[in-house]
């Protein structure tokens, strides 16, 4: 079924809107492409409302949140839940800062998102109204490792039930759940960490993937989060001798571009809890 | 003559004025480099008169519009314009809400542009004043084919003339005209559109192509044109199997490094009409 | 002792905050990773102070400053001061702008810098209070060279000496003085101008290096200096034909990965004058 999320999304092309931040927008451009979908961004009060209803799909991420953009993110938010469009957050670096926690919090209390990917960190610290996330990475504490494993699917459960959203919490090892069903996924590779913004890139891809199999939520946002971490094995595959994080970070997008449904369908390595 | 037009610019290495946006603004810089100039962003209304004074060209690309930097974009304009200097719009998803729409027509009203570089989508909308752009791609329907060629090259003509711009339509076939004769150009790669900010690209080129060539405005356009498209073909010739678009990306910008004025003579694929 | 420059912030991974443009800072989050630390940008006056406090380094750079970021410099300036942590600026265009030469004057004024890292034409802004600087580029009638290169270093050693800060002048030759000794390095290859953002990726990597090596800091200091030159001189053998600025500004990112501290250590090409 992941190859029919795949599939879907190529013969659809979503048009995503992202509010999103400046470091890695340009990467959540390609790679949004590079999956078969295609980007708007746009942050501007006056005009949110109007791009995210040419869209299928909003991407809100809070990485560089300021004060001219936080109202957008509201807006747009409203707009897409009025049209029924998927929106997915991306609470980057929630609990490093009061300014970012509350904006989750708020956003999470005016819009109803389909998705939540984070850190699990971040993903802590909407749960608890406060964190400890170091920077925009995860706490080392809060690590998702093969021991806490199950304490961690039952928190992230319990989290997705408590909002109503897809719980997408990525790490050495990615959970996703809407409540009932949690996919505990072993894709991608460490080295992925060295690379900025493949979470916003996900976030993107995760939207994308949901607005063009909004019947099957859950499983299109599992389907991406295997996406992202296949084309991280693939990448990695294609190293060269010298080749650092600036050519990972090309290759990553590059193998998201020839991943089609059997390669994901094949490489994805998951199993339902 | 297009030699020249390349020449001049590796000769003089302009320095472009960029306000521009957030999500290709890296890959601008870099395109300016690689074709010659020299390019400086600078978006605060309490400076950009002073930047642009500095500049040979000033791009205008409303791509990531906001109303901190709107009314910086009128002053640069207005100031490049008194001294002379050319000024490129670049009207990104112009028709896709009010704002961008109401924008780039405001600024046609406020400044004199050298050129417009656009889809064909957009420029319609600044034909119409409204518009049907899909996002920031152009609407399939506007597309410009060998069918409707000599119909688009008549709109385009009449918009050229009654701007008194040079005005650049680029897709699968691209126009450039000043109202009176028309460059139809068939350079470039379909996957170009899988690239994010191409076309944000071409604009900037072409406000360094414009500002080496003053004398010749409507020439150094389609050289640039060309110039683009060009490196389209030679970067995907040089594709690896595994590549995808930002290998393709990177491999655009590196082809224009190397494409000098004999390169492109023997390159631009293009008739005048 | 380079050496344990380089493996200091291999092993503390010192978390640097960056209040940077939005041209090149993409690749100066890859390059903080590359070079062992990380990054985190954030820009808004409500959120700059508590970033800061978790990190180990600031990094001010005013490339495209505005007015809603210049205050949130300031804050987070003044809160590093506080908590004694290393403040980098990077005063991109000081010279080629009245905001900008007031902006980095006011910066200077109100914030005590550990390090200043500019072309020559910037710090003579900063040290004479206005300047000619071409752009974002050096003037040429300030470049260091062989002829005036003992009263560069004086000059230098002087604005070091006033300020109170590490200055390092980079070009062909970069100097590096805290206004005693004088590091005069001759890594690099001109074509890193060619590739926007070497700059600020190294400004960035300085406050990596003093972050993470605090009793050492005109040291950390040079060796980020000699660091960033040699991975420029490791990715241009790594040129393949064909290749442009796009590829080498990745090879460059990607060079620095690899650069151990015995790498460094001998391949730093530099004199103590």
């Amino acid at each position: 079924m992941f190859e029919t999320c795949v599939e879907n999304v190529r013969n659809t092309v979503p048009l995503v809107h992202n509010i999103t931040n400046y470091v890695t927008v340009n990467d959540v451009a390609n790679v949004l492409l590079a999956c078969g979908g295609s980007p708007i961004m746009s942050d501007d009060r006056e005009e949110v409302e109007e791009i995210t209803s040419l869209c299928s799909g909003l991407n809100i991420n809070i990485g560089t949140l300021n004060h001219r953009t936080i109202p957008s993110m509201i807006l747009a938010g409203k707009r897409a839940n009025q049209l029924g469009h998927p929106v997915v957050l991306d609470p980057v670096g929630a609990g490093a800062s009061r300014l970012r926690t509350e904006t989750a919090l708020s956003l999470m209390g005016e819009i109803r998102f389909t998705a939540v990917r984070g850190n699990i960190s971040e993903i802590k610290t909407l749960a608890m109204g406060s964190g400890s996330t170091k920077g925009v990475d995860a706490d080392v504490a809060d690590a998702v490792t093969e021991e806490n494993l199950d304490r961690a699917a039952a928190f992230l459960r319990e989290f997705a039930k408590n909002t109503g959203c897809i719980a997408a919490a990525t790490g050495a090892i990615d959970l996703v759940t809407d409540g009932a069903a949690c996919y505990v996924i072993r894709n991608g590779r460490p080295e992925m960490g060295q690379v900025t913004g493949t979470g916003c890139q996900l976030s993107a891809v995760t939207a994308a993937y949901i607005a063009a199999n909004p019947d099957n939520a859950l499983e299109a946002a599992a389907a991406a989060v295997c996406l992202m971490g296949l084309a991280g094995e693939i990448a990695f595959n294609r190293m060269q001798e010298g080749d650092g994080n600036a050519s990972y970070r090309n290759r990553i997008i590059d193998a998201i571009c020839h991943i089609d449904g059997k390669t994901l369908a094949e490489g994805a390595k998951y199993e339902v809890r």
